[in-house]
């Protein structure tokens, strides 16, 4: 894509100003009603060193309201960093709705320099950018507006300017020797970025390779870019608004997921028991069990997810606590899932999960999940038909990016029925100390019933995968359950330990 | 302290396990009085290496609704905290009302094992030693409960331990060889132990020391300080919440504090003015020379807070934009201040801006600031009269640990009188882009001008100090209050580089 930019493309300092001056004002105004239709929106600027991406952004952002931006500079992975998956540093940067997140430099850093300077292997580079293509789809779909700019300079101006801000005392020390080298082999770069370029020009977020030898004509295209893309989004939001979908979208996976098959919960049997001795003796052991293993999974560095979804009062929070009392409390963590609060609810549903994944070598038990999308959210209409039906596909993706990561995901379906559950309902209401444990929403839940079973069946059906199966626990003997829970958890970790 | 603990308190198993039982359940339920009654607690364990800290963690929590706790351990400061103020990490850790942190080691480590293994100097030692005072008497004062465990053992059971450890396969890895030279060298840890447990003694937040080499007598011990201290907060709590404090407080700012004379607002000259002429001239130069000084920042390290204040329509933001168009995206942040959120005012005030405190090296400009606490939420009484009372203390501190980390603080109060502001409010309500800066508060801010005013000169009077100076900008002609608060910026950073 690069060699059609016109690097030269000047502007007359009279043109200029008069233009200039009316788009700033527009992108000024844009952002108020960008603010009030909720539009979250993401512009990036990649591009050559000293290109001019800092003093582009730090004349865009003049013309906007502190409240409503922020700037992130990527710079190398922190340790920190280094310890959750590649995409969870961007994740975790995701404007709210209304809101801008300015990126200098980006993920696209992972997919280019990367390449030269951390000798990623081909198959990991063609992993990142899917990644990244999933990533932008992802928010896309959700309605956030991606704006990509690339400034492009030619060897030779790279050259100049090094020079230039080598002569001045405050800025010599800007110019590094990575810097010279990276000019010097402007040609392998070349190729590195204008394939990036090619391989995520996508229809979700399209690139703008800017010509920026010119200072003037580049932020001439710059302000004009924004403000096209902007009014364009926020036209295309308010059309949506009027005009609801008509089209009924049924659910699909990708092809490239494999799926696992997992009984109907009207199959399950329900009957299994486990003495109160054989309880108490099992227990243990598998505990015991579970204590050195977590050990082992700490010095590998592996990471493992447990999702807990099932009924209420179907045994979830006892459940959790014997896999926890196996833990050390050093390397595991229990992220209780409720209510999406206000800034959650601002952002892509997945951005709270991505914030809350564990490092590498943790452990992290969600009590409740992100799968409250394809169930409460369906059944309750907190989310529209097509956004949960898109879910199945956007949760197989969450899940593949964590376990490519190298992450163990076991997920169970604690299971009653509804007999079992009004037994404990009442006892819960009938006994002081559980009587927190029972709310009015849980008797408002229990008479969807059907619905929710419907609901669970369609997860199960298309969310166990290869890489994530469900398990599904049969709980009405709680002993029972605990003991499948916790052996279960063993089993997947002792193969990925090659046991 | 250590002196006086026994080591060996023995409980029979019998005794344990009935006591411990209904001690268990009383944590159980008083996690949900808590809850109800939004009593935020944090229990530290410190104590010797295979103590027992992390296995009197683990179960403890299995006591505790994972929805209400969360554990923290302490390791050495990432990269990226080692760039934020010794106590941000903790900030950024204490728990929501209702809610409990627990610390696996936690801020003592800072001042114990650091002082014989990153040899700081006896001065760094003591500054610390009051950071820490101040940090849980901040927190005490605001209702938090605070209870310390040290969990001691002897050097030879210490070494017993550690050769068990060693002898199992699984846990082998866990005894490093720093392990065994604490373990050598135990008596001089002892007594920087022993010296911390007393010098930090306080009665916001008093030491339990545990004797820790029988595991049922500590954990007996732990359960029952555990729910004598959380019973007592609560009953204090709800004691004050039917008997209102009736002794009025006064401002009083501690003798260590050095404040600086600043004049009233009455005796402020609002009728400085500069020609368009010199402004345009005087601006490039004064922000080229900033752009400049920002480099050189960098270059040192040093992170530089700048805080605006001033009354509605005086003028702020574009003052702000004058200050931020010389400086480098990458290196600076403005953090706009609006009314807390729920998640804010569930913790101690100052929680939220040590959470948006600026890397070393960076610039964090806030628009509005903590400073809200003895202005609006004052008149508004938002908080106790006992609570913004308080707040000059708290808030004069906060500096004092920001000007101890290395930062340069920059206060500005931009003014005008009640005619200007009654001009301006009328000019934004009559021209459509900027009608969306006026609100209807601000028209009912206007009406307490007087109460602001009294407000006002109480905050300038007791929180200038010289370590953090107030300067009042004259901002009736907004192009001499850009100048004016670029060239005190300026001069502040020059007297701090030395120049």
């Amino acid at each position: 894509m690069l060699e059609q930019v016109n690097l030269k493309k000047a502007i007359t300092k009279e043109e200029y100003q008069s233009e200039a001056d009316r788009l700033k004002t527009e992108l000024t105004m844009l952002q108020q009603e960008m603010k009030q239709i909720g539009l979250p929106v993401i512009i990036l600027f990649e591009g050559w060193g000293a290109a001019g991406k800092g003093s582009a952004i730090s004349k865009m952002i003049l013309n906007l309201d502190p409240r409503g931006f922020k700037v992130y500079s990527t710079i190398d992975a922190t340790q920190e960093e280094q310890r959750k998956p590649i995409m969870h540093r961007y994740w975790s940067k995701i404007p709210a709705h209304g809101n801008i997140s300015i990126f200098d430099r980006s993920w696209y850093q992972d997919i280019s320099i990367a390449q030269l300077e951390k000798h990623i292997s081909k198959e990991e580079l063609n992993r990142r950018t899917e990644s990244i293509k999933t990533f932008e789809r992802q928010l896309s779909d959700d309605g956030y507006l991606i704006i990509k700019f690339f400034l492009h300079i030619s060897k030779k101006e790279q050259k100049k300017r090094f020079d230039k801000l080598k002569e001045e005392k405050s800025t010599a020390w800007r110019v590094t020797s990575l810097d010279k080298e990276r000019n010097k082999n402007y040609d392998k770069y070349y190729e590195v970025f204008d394939n990036m370029l090619i391989n995520t020009n996508t229809s979700d977020a399209p690139w703008h390779p800017i010509g920026a030898e010119d200072t003037r004509g580049a932020m001439f295209n710059i302000y004009t870019i924004l403000v096209n893309n902007i009014k364009n989004a926020i036209a295309k939001r308010r059309a949506q608004k009027q005009v609801p979908q008509v089209e009924i979208p049924t659910i699909s996976v990708p092809q490239t997921i494999h799926l696992i098959e997992v009984p109907k919960l009207s199959e399950i049997n329900l009957n299994k028991t486990i003495t109160d001795e054989d309880y108490k003796k099992l227990l243990g052991k598998a505990q015991e069990k579970l204590h050195k293993l977590h050990n082992k999974l700490y010095q590998k560095k592996i990471p493992v997810i447990i999702c807990y979804e099932g009924w209420d009062a179907a045994g979830k929070g006892g459940n959790i606590k014997r896999v926890a009392a196996a833990l050390d409390p050093r390397g595991y963590e229990v992220n209780p899932i409720a209510a999406p609060d206000k800034t959650e609810l601002a952002h892509h549903y997945l951005w709270r999960f991505w914030n809350q994944l564990p490092k590498a070598g943790h452990i992290a038990i969600f009590d409740r999940t992100w799968y409250g999308r394809v169930m409460v959210e369906r059944i309750e209409g907190f989310c529209s038909n097509e956004e949960w039906h898109r879910a199945y596909t956007e949760i197989n993706e969450f899940e593949k990016e964590l376990y490519d990561w190298g992450a163990i995901i076991v997920k169970f379906w604690i299971h009653i029925d509804k007999e079992e559950q009004l037994k404990r309902f009442e006892d819960r209401q009938n006994t002081p100390e559980k009587r927190w444990k029972i709310t009015d929403e849980d008797w408002r839940n229990r008479e969807k019933w059907d619905d929710y079973e419907v609901a669970i069946n369609d997860m199960l059906q298309y969310t166990s995968t290869d890489f994530a199966p469900w398990t599904i626990i049969e709980s009405k003997d709680k002993k029972f359950a605990r003991i499948k829970a916790i052996k279960t958890l063993i089993n997947q970790i002792e193969i990925r330990l090659g046991k």
